[in-house]
């Protein structure tokens, strides 16, 4: 078997000639053949090779495999060792998904330092088939059966024309020793399911399926870019960024067509997968919220408002004493002295230095919580201030308090308290200034 | 089994139940259980079945089966009889489409006429995952994958989110009756391997399969609407209605983003097949024009031309004599007989009638064309003058010449022949007016 790699670059990367390029390498068959095709067609590589330590005794071996390889082909190697496990626990994402931000970075980072120009990786059209059965059995949508691109930013897939039967057989011919991933890893179950019984039937009706099949994949993905490009052409037109997140004009949503199908592609990456919830929020109650693992989505007044769950909301910072600039992971106090009151915006107030007991706190509101309103009589329940001030809802959770004694001194960026206020007894005025 | 038919209608196809419903019944078990559960649901439908006489005696046992079956089941029929193997000769379509394009004109036509307000079809989740895994095989794009639609204008396909195995479940145990379909088609092969070899094993790796695939499919069904609306948003900022198709500049085209992606959405239902000739077009040389089997793209100067194949142009048309109003398919003739000249438009021109003879001829032009054209000394190569009056190629091939004995005596719409004009012998005039 011939595989008409050289001409296959020519056509699809002409620049690669004169580029400096790092293979990445597992030591399985793959790999193996396009370092092996890379250097028969005189190409500058290097290997990487990560050595994940996820098989014991075998990922060893593949570490010595790749040295020795390296050695033969006379090419420079760079190995890196991971602590995948930890990462993927820490992160608490799978093993997989570890593995390749942990590959990808590595490889990046490589790049960059070293002046490569660009990263072979050995996929082919088969991983791309399979991929694109894997998700279609669990359910998907276009973005899962795009697959993965010959080329994205500075990474090639040179051999992603071609099939494993291609490249097995390459490499037979060829004499090549590589490694076998004995791994049985439960990810790996429904992948070669596919691999060994359905692929194969699907290849009897249609030998040339791996070719009609990366056209099919070059229109699939030509349909998803087009998606991208309308979505991204319709955002200015109905979302609004905001400290909190977005917030889109349900009446402008409305004049679109099919807008069931533009709020899945605007919200799908956030995590959301209740979508009848979601779609139904344009026409449900103002307060109706539909929440994703990460985020959430509210129906205001007038508007959908997208916010991210955050679980910092719930701390509170200390301001110890009034050095002159606090900075908070909110913004900035910046405290001085002033001499008299003076016109000031909503980020500032002036107040009686010592009505103030240190440290002071500062936190979100909570149900309960009243203060005394500048220029009013008495106390007010701060949940009907913000109604009276028609603050939606990721506003008033967006909004902090300062508080001394855990009584309200601020309710930062609308509005100060009468008690903590300037008046005839005041000795020392600070003029208190905040920069989110 | 139970299979939650009247729920799943009240949720899908509310209006259904004060509907008047034809439903399209072949007599195989999918449609078989469809009008039971609809006659069980308290519908009001009435049966149509097509026979297609494609399989001899075995058609008219399905005939006489669904005639039966109306009749235990106390509704309407009605039966048509179809030349589907005439019809699918000269219209050079396959068998399949044949059928396909005579049953549904023919619903459609019942539905007019006899004022019913939906047709059902019995097409349920295989259907759809067959058509999508064969069209996989063959190749495809986004629209082959996203099947048939649950509600298509009048058209509903109530059994879509149920499987073959659900259907025939309740068949069996509702101890139904139908008609096995013993029908070998070649076209059929690739179905039942499918159905057969493939499906199975996708349903081991996932027994909810099919749930999973019906939000594939709505998923996928999203991402083509917006596909199509983001087309129809740039249509007219690109296109340009002409007499002979469309034309598209290519200066705006080239501004848009993902430009391949886009002439492929645009093109694909002219048939085109070669698509980076089409795409090379954007900066190929003038001139130069991709062929699919029914249209044409060419490049112009500044614009990319589109226009259809037709085979009419080669004919030649005949006025027999100047008749007041002679209509000819590229249009009308009006010959009227006038005092004195007057300034007229481009459609118009003054003859002298005793130049001509009829019938006077008129048709498209041919390499080696000549004429003298009028307010010009001589004759003058009607190349040139296309070219001195810079028409592009679909212009020049859209342009009608009317001929006397064979003589230009009008390019029709450009100019008009000295010899045939108006003259001081000239006794009597004719003026003479196109409207296309």
């Amino acid at each position: 078997m011939f595989l008409p790699f050289k001409d296959h670059l020519k056509e699809h990367f002409p620049k690669v000639e004169q580029s400096r390029i790092l293979v990445a390498i597992s030591g399985g068959v793959d790999s193996v053949v396009l370092a092996h095709l890379c250097k028969k067609a005189n190409l500058d590589i290097s290997l990487a090779h990560c050595n994940f330590h996820l098989r014991g005794e075998e990922s060893e071996g593949d570490e010595a495999f790749v040295l020795e390889l390296a050695d033969a082909l006379e090419v420079e190697v760079f190995i890196e060792s991971f602590e995948t496990e930890a990462y993927a626990r820490s992160k608490k994402i799978s093993i997989q998904m570890a593995a390749r931000e942990l590959r990808y970075h590595w490889f990046e980072e490589l790049r960059e330092t070293l002046d490569f120009d660009y990263i072979f990786t050995a996929h082919h059209a088969n991983d791309n088939l399979e991929t694109f059965l894997i998700n279609l059995v669990r359910g998907t949508g276009l973005e899962g059966l795009t697959g993965i691109p010959e080329k994205n930013g500075a990474i090639l897939r040179p051999l992603l024309s071609f099939s494993r039967a291609e490249i097995e057989e390459y490499a037979h011919n060829s004499h090549l020793k590589w490694r076998e991933d004995s791994s049985n890893a439960s990810g790996k179950y429904m992948r070669n399911k596919i691999r060994q019984e359905v692929v194969p039937k699907l290849l009897e009706l249609n030998p040339q399926l791996l070719e009609s099949f990366n056209n099919t994949q070059e229109h699939l993905q030509q349909s998803a870019v087009l998606v991208e490009d309308y979505i991204s052409a319709l955002f200015p037109r109905i979302a609004k960024q905001e400290d909190y997140g977005y917030s889109f004009r349900i009446k402008m949503l409305k004049t679109i067509p099919n807008v069931r199908a533009v709020m899945y592609q605007l919200f799908k990456s956030f995590g959301f997968t209740e979508w009848n919830d979601v779609y139904e929020l344009l026409e449900a109650q103002p307060g109706k919220i539909v929440y994703s693992k990460t985020h959430r989505l509210i129906k205001d007044r007038e508007k959908l408002l997208l916010t991210t769950l955050s679980s910092e909301d719930e701390r509170e910072y200390e301001i110890l004493a009034e050095e002159e600039v606090v900075m908070l992971p909110m913004g900035t106090f910046q405290f001085e002295t002033a001499r008299e009151l003076s016109e000031v915006g909503k980020d500032s107030i002036f107040l009686d230095q010592n009505k103030l007991k240190f440290p002071l706190t500062v936190r979100k509101w909570e149900e309960g919580d009243h203060f005394h309103p500048f220029g009013m009589k008495g106390k007010k329940k701060l949940s009907k201030f913000f109604k009276d001030e028609k603050l939606s809802l990721p506003e008033k959770e967006n909004c902090w308090l300062l508080c001394s004694d855990d009584e309200i001194v601020w309710v930062i960026g609308y509005r100060a308290d009468a008690r903590f206020g300037v008046d005839e007894k005041t000795s020392t005025i600070l003029k208190l200034t905040f920069t989110p």
